[in-house]
């Protein structure tokens, strides 16, 4: 994302922008936090706004910090419009996309009634909470957790193939021997109490009753519990391998000798191995 | 699985053939791809047939899919049969005897009328999905998991007795305790219950209500959550263990110049590379 | 288990012995198989005679089956007395004791009415499946786990300590939060709570219902969470070290200058690297 | 915490302060076993004290345990104040703060009425246990596990940050979904159940009733499936890391024999094993 001003552009615009954008002076590390604590804040707001006891008692108040918080967040987005190079650029990326997200939803409120989907959308606003991973000693550590997971996805994707599979024979089958009764309703029910509990959650929502389903049932769970083995394992033993480091001193001499074109001398050697004449 | 057509047989033959069973061909993949689309679909459209007020509505346009997948699948198992150099062989083997039990169920329904349990047989064209695998990457991760597991399946197959006889031991122990009251009404359902518990899924349809059955429960549980640690650590090591490679070529020569005394030779040298003396 | 016959008893005493307690020649396999298979079959008859409708229905069959297992294990057990050398230290070993209270519940239904108690003992018979370890690929495998298991026992005891205190700790406030209501109706309550919520299974039978009582079960879910890295992880990496391998060829020669009295010369030294003295 | 005392302090105090403080002999081993033993009784008895039907039998026994406890536990806090160089430096450290509050519910009965709350500080004693690792082989035990979860602390939060993120951008995306029904009624009680559905704990007393529910609930739990990987494959590769030894001496000097041509001598050799000659 090419945004950051030239060295041409005024003093303050660079200043701004190291400021808001970056995390490597102490000025940009304090802007990031209060940032967070800003949004962490004002996700706590939405989230007690929707307990009816609080919100009939404190919603004035809520509200009132609701759209404090909108505003600072519109003050933020228009800082960040104004000191990057590009403003389109920036407001077509995924984080400029999330800044203003993080206000349209109060803004709504004034035009339409029914705002609750919107709900949704303020709290993506926690998204930006990651902004926090460029600080410091976390850059290194969200890196090798990403790049473990990548570079196991392939590993995950065939399991996760195979579990899917898994879990849409066994529903059907538990579809077909409950008999459409105890709650396994459809196909669909079915799977989804397989999912429920091959990953171990086990709600208890929908249990099999039969002997055949629960006999079923004991099957897919010692096997939901012989599989989680090996997710972990993938991610183990990737996380365990060793970093691939700085590459070796090369092996050979990097020269060919001038009568018979061999290569690959030792780093040291002086004649050629192959016809003994001087390198 | 030597069914592949000898190079005698005509050019069309061959060319289906690598169109329809290998994917190393933009055709044959394609062709797996568009395979693999259809039997998803077709999965999905049993799925929805299963739910009540789906059905009610859409049940005429999900049959009319229904048979038109079933004859996409015939006409493919059909070029299967044709394509082959040994018809028998393939429809003996297991993808074939899955690729003919896909398109039976639909023509079951014609003359039978409780085809509920053909439902399953339906849902195993899934197990055709992994024929994915065949495609690039996949290949080995496959069978980089398979291979582990393989690895593994004695100390698995250890774990498992293990676990099989504590379940059993202490289902009969809590149908005892719990006095075949709250659910324990035989050492099977016990013995369920164990399983349930064990793995961590804890439905909750039965659960300990005495104070003697809640601490055994406690116990096994503890056990159970220690206990996971061991396939886990099996399948982590497993994969972890760095794989076997061919044992290097010598890196030097076992020879010493009989002029400069110098060692450490290419294998392959001839001439010393410290003083261009032949070896 | 100094049991075994002397080389000066009878041939057949030996033979016998080698049969019954051994399993390295074929008899000796098929006895143990066949063993395993009764001993799977009378617990099958235990637990298919503790459901009503098949007690109901086949109870007299079932008696006849469970009389005959409980015939063919009491001559086994006399076998076994005979042919060893000290039947008592026999009789007194763990193996012993559990060969012998596979034959007591059945014949204590002759004198006692309730012997539903001894049911459980019935399926401790299904200890003796652990003898098929003793079999084949399996030694190597089993003690595999144990030896990982036993080395990891001190911290697998320091991690249990750990969550204990957390769950009695956590168990007693939820009492207190909750006020002794919505099922945490004591502390051992709450601390069976405590066990089901951090070991992940997860009833549903006591859950909290206060709002705080459900933000500190969500802290203790997700310390569980992480907290089930810990075992996994100690098992893991205590699999994943390398095993201690044979000795390697000694590094120096076993020899003493008798000179100077240095040791630790080269393999092939053939003088003495301090004094120069021929060795 | 330097509090021990200096040579100076007269024998006995000395020799009391390596009894209740150390437990490198085997008289402050017995201390310590003693108090552990102390410890897990009187919380023993806080719990059925806590049990109606217990308290009402056997409450004025427990009672008495119990001040009979609060001495014990009271004497010793005194001899650990009277022992220690820095009466107020141990006092204010955290075992000495935990070290007080053992004896303080017992006492506040007298003054206070209410003492439920009290109730939690009691089973605080359990702490205490915590003194055990200082026993022999568990010192090195513990800290590994302790250096293996320092060493993953970033690592860790930045997993746990992960999760929080995705727990309340799902718990809202539910409360929506659901429309505030079926347990669903606030956004907290939304992210309390994502909390008890991605550690898989499971209890089903809030569970989707909606097919779009059920569905996205399908989703998270198959990620926490997943995420569970994470954690696990963190903890594992740093325990499974070898610790850092001193770099190993060299094993051969780098020095030729001026005669021989011979390598590879003793780092101290002053002669050469091959033809004597001095170095």
């Amino acid at each position: 994302m090419d945004i950051q001003p030239h060295d041409t552009e005024p003093r303050w615009k660079r200043k701004a922008y190291s400021v808001i954008f970056e995390s490597d002076t102490p000025a940009g590390r304090a802007f990031d936090i209060a940032l967070l604590v800003a949004i962490v804040l004002s996700v706590l707001a939405v989230m007690l706004e929707s307990v009816h006891s609080i919100d009939a008692q404190y919603g004035y108040y809520l509200r009132i910090i609701e759209w404090g918080f909108t505003t600072l967040f519109a003050l933020e987005y228009i800082a960040r419009l104004v000191v990057v190079r590009r403003p389109l650029t920036y407001a077509l990326s995924l984080l400029g996309i999330i800044d203003f997200l993080a206000i349209v939803p109060t803004l709504a409120t004034l035009v339409l009634s029914g705002s609750r989907y919107l709900l949704v959308i303020r709290t993506l606003r926690l998204l930006r909470v990651f902004r926090i991973f460029k600080l410091g000693q976390f850059v290194g550590e969200g890196e090798f957790i990403v790049t473990a997971l990548k570079a196991s996805r392939f590993k995950i994707l065939v399991f996760l193939t195979a579990v899917f599979t898994l879990i849409i024979v066994v529903g059907t089958l538990m579809y077909v021997v409950e008999g459409g009764q105890n709650g396994f309703t459809s196909i669909p029910k079915s799977v989804y109490w397989a999912v429920v509990t091959v990953t171990t959650v086990g709600y208890g929502d929908i249990s099999p009753v039969t002997v055949l389903g629960q006999a079923l049932a004991s099957v897919l769970m010692i096997m939901g519990y012989a599989i989680i083995a090996v997710p972990t394992g993938i991610v183990s033993a990737q996380m365990a391998a060793p970093r691939p480091t700085a590459a070796p001193a090369p092996l050979y001499k990097q020269v060919i000798c001038h009568v018979c074109q061999a290569g690959d001398h030792r780093p040291d050697a002086e004649y050629c191995w192959r016809c003994g004449e001087k390198l």
